[in-house]
């Protein structure tokens, strides 16, 4: 039905990272430089924001893993629908904080569901849609802890990032044209250009 | 971890079929008969009774198709997980009104979203589980026809219900030992005789 071609569609860019590696700065940034459209992960559209509202809230210490992924699912699956698709076709990109891999990542490997079974459920999401760039912001194991204090429960939650992190380092060499990995040490404009040169150079933007 | 063995598992039970065609009477009559947990879907657990008023809130038109699949998905995960599991292990058999063949019907074939995609998502949400009986409540398309007015969104209704219907007697078809056709003509109490009756030939309870 869209009389827009392929040549005119707007390119579709994820970041990924740990927690504190500076994915919203840098997302932030890129969208502004592109023109493009800046969204996030969950979230995205008031129904994905009802969803996760859903997920965070604290009364269901009782929800399940299954349940959180799939409700993780539905929520993209709405961000896809309303937001991402129709932009994308109107010839704007998108820069999102956050996308598939993050639930690959956290409900796959460190929740332990499994990477494939995760992959099934969200292949409804994604309606056939796949970003045309990942960039991982790569922070050192070092600089990471660095930031951490001695508080057991952000020890606990660096080493679930530990977890995290490795599986995207994974993604991105298994799929070394659709990740882009960068050094995210240094100011936040040297880390910017170094995304900008990157994005011109895998996709001519 | 659990100390019940196969033998003392409770059995799942699952009722399927058309709008009015007394599934949640006939259900509640074998949960009683057997002394087994009456449980539905949508719903069954107060976060899926949370998803379910998501999915039903008027507010949600622009409610993807598939962001409605995956919602009903998560309701699903929470339910086996929190209520249907855990009662089997008990020993206590459990009936449901409604489970994941409603999904695959309306979802995957009325909504046309391809019944392998939909059975994907709830795969992550299953965990294993397969009802022991899902029985079919068949009613003839006259008898269904004659209960309905002549408003159009009934009638409009009653064609996405035949689409349903015949999904169903297809899972049936292709899988006899997994399901029961009962003639759900007749009184209540006719009906509720054959369900027992084949439960008891099929399950032996």
């Amino acid at each position: 039905m869209s009389s827009v071609n392929e040549a005119q569609r707007g390119r579709f860019i994820v970041f990924e990272g740990g927690d504190g590696s500076g994915k919203s700065t840098q997302a932030k940034l890129l969208a502004d430089a592109l023109g493009a459209e800046l969204t996030r992960e969950p979230g995205g559209t008031p129904i994905s924001e009802k969803i996760r509202s859903l997920v965070l809230d604290p009364a269901h210490a009782e929800l399940d893993a299954r349940t959180e992924a799939l409700l993780m699912a539905a929520s993209r699956a709405q961000h896809v629908a309303e937001l991402i698709k129709p932009t994308l076709t109107r010839g704007v990109s998108v820069v999102s904080d956050r996308f598939v891999a993050s639930s690959l990542a956290y409900q796959g490997v460190a929740r332990s569901l499994g990477i494939d079974a995760v992959a099934q459920a969200n292949a409804l999401a994604l309606d056939g849609l796949k970003p045309d760039l990942t960039i991982l912001l790569k922070v050192s194991a070092e600089a990471a802890r660095g930031r951490l204090g001695d508080e057991l429960d952000r020890i606990e939650q660096a080493s679930l990032d530990d977890v995290v992190v490795s599986t995207y380092e994974r993604f991105a060499a298994d799929d070394p044209d659709g990740w882009l990995v960068i050094e995210a040490e240094g100011s936040v404009n040297e880390i910017g250009a170094r995304v900008r040169s990157g994005v011109r150079e895998r996709l001519g933007l």
